[in-house]
């Protein structure tokens, strides 16, 4: 399973949610892969851990890296990070303005670990499962924010050749879907929900938004839901 | 000293070395200013959290943040984090490549946190003391980098409104001194060395260009050094 060395080295982010899984099915089919995991004091981080171990050993990736990062819940103003803040159901947010799920920067920070690996690595990719369509709104899941952060390793990194590759930015879900079907992402063994840890909510925007791409693909999202009938 | 709230919010980066020291003294001239810290198993990570409390004492900053990346020692490459390499001394280094104490990628993380606390406090701007001249040759040192940094977060951001300043980075080091002397920077409360805590070992490049400053700057540097003859 795992990739031969011939094949050019990636760094892939793998939070354990869908769309990142279905990024490292595609960094196996088409590189040389690294998995990353950052927990960062998120509400369901032991459970995403607990994905992203499980998906390593499925699709065969062995050179692994989990890293903690303690400053984005020590800044806090995010709803995943801070206890006081409620996870809003998903009809409250979804096609609105920046919801309070948005991690101030977050990505910024993945993306850092991500890139300084890549350089130790000499991988020449880091592949990050960002979707801009379908998505909660969040600032930085949009192409113009990979463009820039691609000429910032130009100009901060010792080679300066390593590129971020966003391969579903433009998909809508259901695509992303049907995609990790063919590509065997092993969504049985994925986490997507942002406020428990045992059963997936189902009423979050995070399973809302999964729920609903599924039922668009015409497939089954083979995970349990502690609130079954709340599929849209 | 206390700069009144009516000045515009900044977040000022203070390693505690003397390029960001002068950096949070004109802060504290300029803006509101909140100052972050962050350690990342670097050799010297006790003696400069101790010198950026003594600082923001000094200069009656307030507002602080010290936060840990744990995941730039678990990735190593560089002879600031990884114990197995030894930290050259500076005439192997200065003005050749980039040097094995250049730790990949570093400012790119610390930058996200400075811009996540920024929004988070909504500020206006990020001060960092990167200085590209007379510099140790780190790529993450260079205007170009801080350009593009900036669209990052133009892209990146809610607002997108947070600005990186770099107020030092077209200074020698000697005119760097000149400017902390008239804007009160504590440098008696600096730290600058890479590989000892107890005394500054005045032969690690950070020190050798240190030195070098206050000698073209006329000026006394008031720390005290192990090997005080290594002057250049």
């Amino acid at each position: 399973m795992e990739s031969t060395s011939s094949k050019p080295r990636a760094v892939v982010l793998l939070s354990g949610g869908m769309d990142s899984t279905v990024c490292a099915a595609l960094a196996v089919r088409d590189y040389n892969p690294s998995a990353l995991h950052i927990s960062y004091g998120q509400r369901t981080e032991g459970r995403e851990q607990e994905a992203f171990r499980q998906i390593c050993e499925r699709l065969g990736i062995r050179r692994r890296l989990m890293v903690r990062n303690d400053a984005l819940k020590a800044i806090g103003g995010s709803a995943l990070t801070d206890a006081r803040l409620e996870v809003p159901e998903a009809r409250e947010v979804i096609g609105g303005e920046v919801p309070i799920t948005y991690v101030p920067f977050r990505n910024a920070h993945f993306l850092s670990v991500a890139v300084s690996w890549a350089e130790v690595l000499e991988a020449d990719v880091v592949m990050i499962g960002a979707v801009q369509q379908d998505s909660s709104g969040y600032p930085d899941c949009r192409p113009e924010y990979y463009r820039a952060f691609n000429e910032v390793i130009r100009t901060g990194t010792r080679a300066g050749a390593i590129r971020i590759e966003t391969p579903l930015i433009g998909m809508r879900k259901s695509q992303i879907v049907r995609l990790g079907l063919e590509v065997g992402a092993p969504f049985d063994l994925t986490w997507s929900c942002y406020s428990r840890e045992d059963r997936a909510c189902g009423v979050c925007d995070s399973c809302a938004l999964r729920l609903r791409a599924f039922q668009n693909a015409g497939a089954r999202d083979p995970i349990p839901y502690a609130l079954a009938s709340s599929a849209p």
